[in-house]
C-alpha cells in the first residue's frame, strides 16, 4: 500500500479534469490497494465551458470546488500537499491540465506552471518520487523537467496526429516525445515519469481509457517497487 | 453488442450523478462491447451544492449541460430518447437521482417521477426491456413500478442502516426491498430490473464501486441474453 496524491484541475474535459480518466485512476489505484488523497488548486478556473454546446460560459467556477465533485467532497487545496506524506503523485488529463495547471491552451510553449503546481512537481522530482500523468497532463511533467534543469525526459502524448502541439512544446523544453498507443505507458525510469495517452486518442473507448489508467498504475507500481531506478 | 441508454442527472454526487458510478458504468458497458448513448433532462437542477464545503450554492445549473461533462459533450435531451432505439436503460446513482429524476429528497414518499423520466421508464417496462440502476437510482425503478401497477418488484438499496428511507419508500409503493452487499446485484427477472448498492455504502472504495458496476452489467447481460424472462 502506497500513498498517492491525485491532482485534479476541475470537473469535465473541456475546462477541467477528464472525468473517466480521473475515475479510472481512482478505481485502478484502489484496485492496487493504494491510499489516495485528492488535491486541487483553490483558485478560479481559467474558463467555464458548457459541455453540451461547447460554448464558453460567462460564469466563474473554483477549481477546488469543481474537483470536489469527482472526489465526493474529500479534497484539500493543492497548497496543503506535502511531498513527504506521499510516495507518488498522479495527474489525470483533460483541458484543465492545459488551462488550470499551466496556461498552455492560451500561452503555448511560453506557458509556465502555476506556482502551486510547480512547487509540488519540483518537490516530487527532487525527492526521486514517481510522477504519473495521463492525456494532456504530461505537459506538467515536461514543464517541471525543464524547470528542474532536466534534459531528455521521455514523455508521450500518444500519436503526433492529435498531440503535435504538445509534443512540440516538450521538445522545445528539452524533453523527448515518444509515440505510444492509447493504453501503452511511456516509462522514464531515470526521471521516474510515467505518461499514458488515454483520451489523447479522441476516439478511444471508455474501456481503452480504463486500460490506460490500469497500465499507468501498473507502471507506477513497478517504479514504486524499485529502490534503485534502472539506468 | 446491445444499445444502452445511460441516463444522467447532473455531475457530482450531492446534486447530480455520482461520478465514479457513471464512469464505472461507461467503462463496464464498454468492456462488455455495448454501444452507449447518454441522455439527461434538459431543465434546471433541483439545487447546486458546493462539493468542497457541502453548502448550497445560489447559482443555477442545467442538468443536461452538467451531465455533458461526464459524457464529453456527446449527450441528448432525455425527451429525445426513443425506447425502440435501445435494448436497455441504465441509471447511475447520486443525489441527482433523488433530486432531479424525482423529488424524493424534498417530497419523500409523495414524490412522483418527473414527466420525462416517467415516460422513459414506462416505455422500457412496457416493452419488457431491462432497467439497471445503482445506488439511489433504484428509486426510479420503484416509482415506475408503482406507476405501472406492478407489485412486489425486488429492489435493493444495500443495507437498511444507510438506505432505510429509500427502502421504506419503495415498500410503501408496493415493492420489496432486498438487502445486498455493495457489489451484489438484486435481479428481478420478472420485471427485468437490476439494482446494485455501490455508493449506498458510503465507505465503499472506488474498486468496490467499479465491481458493483461490472456486476450490474453482467446481470444486465444475462437478462439481455434471455428471450423468455425466468419465472
Amino acid at each position: 500500500m502506497k500513498r498517492i496524491a491525485l491532482i485534479l484541475s476541475g470537473c469535465g474535459v473541456y475546462d477541467g479534469t477528464e472525468i473517466t480518466e480521473a475515475a479510472g485512476l481512482l478505481i485502478a489505484l484502489s484496485q492496487s490497494g493504494h491510499q489516495v488523497k485528492c488535491f486541487a488548486p483553490d483558485r478560479p478556473q481559467s474558463d467555464v465551458v458548457d459541455h453540451a454546446t461547447g460554448d464558453k460560459d460567462d460564469t466563474r467556477r473554483n477549481i477546488l470546488a469543481e474537483s470536489a465533485r469527482i472526489a465526493r467532497g474529500t479534497i484539500e487545496p493543492l497548497e496543503a500537499l506535502r511531498e513527504a506524506a506521499f510516495d507518488a503523485v498522479a495527474f489525470p488529463g483533460g483541458f484543465g491540465a492545459a488551462k488550470n495547471l499551466l496556461p498552455f491552451a492560451s500561452d503555448g510553449q511560453a506557458a509556465r506552471l502555476a506556482p502551486d503546481v510547480a512547487a509540488v512537481a519540483r518537490d516530487f522530482i527532487a525527492a526521486g518520487k514517481p510522477l504519473l500523468a495521463l492525456c494532456a497532463a504530461p505537459l506538467v511533467l515536461g514543464a517541471a523537467a525543464r524547470d528542474a534543469g532536466i534534459l531528455g525526459a521521455r514523455i508521450t502524448f500518444g500519436h503526433l496526429a492529435e498531440g503535435k502541439d504538445l509534443a512540440d512544446a516538450i521538445e522545445a523544453w528539452g524533453q523527448v516525445h515518444v509515440e505510444k498507443a492509447v493504453d501503452e505507458p511511456c516509462v522514464d525510469t531515470v526521471n521516474r515519469f510515467v505518461s499514458v495517452p488515454a483520451y489523447m486518442y479522441g476516439a478511444a473507448t471508455p474501456a481503452q481509457v480504463f486500460s490506460a489508467c490500469q497500465a499507468g498504475v501498473t507502471a507506477l507500481d513497478e517504479l514504486l517497487g524499485t529502490t534503485e531506478p534502472a539506468a
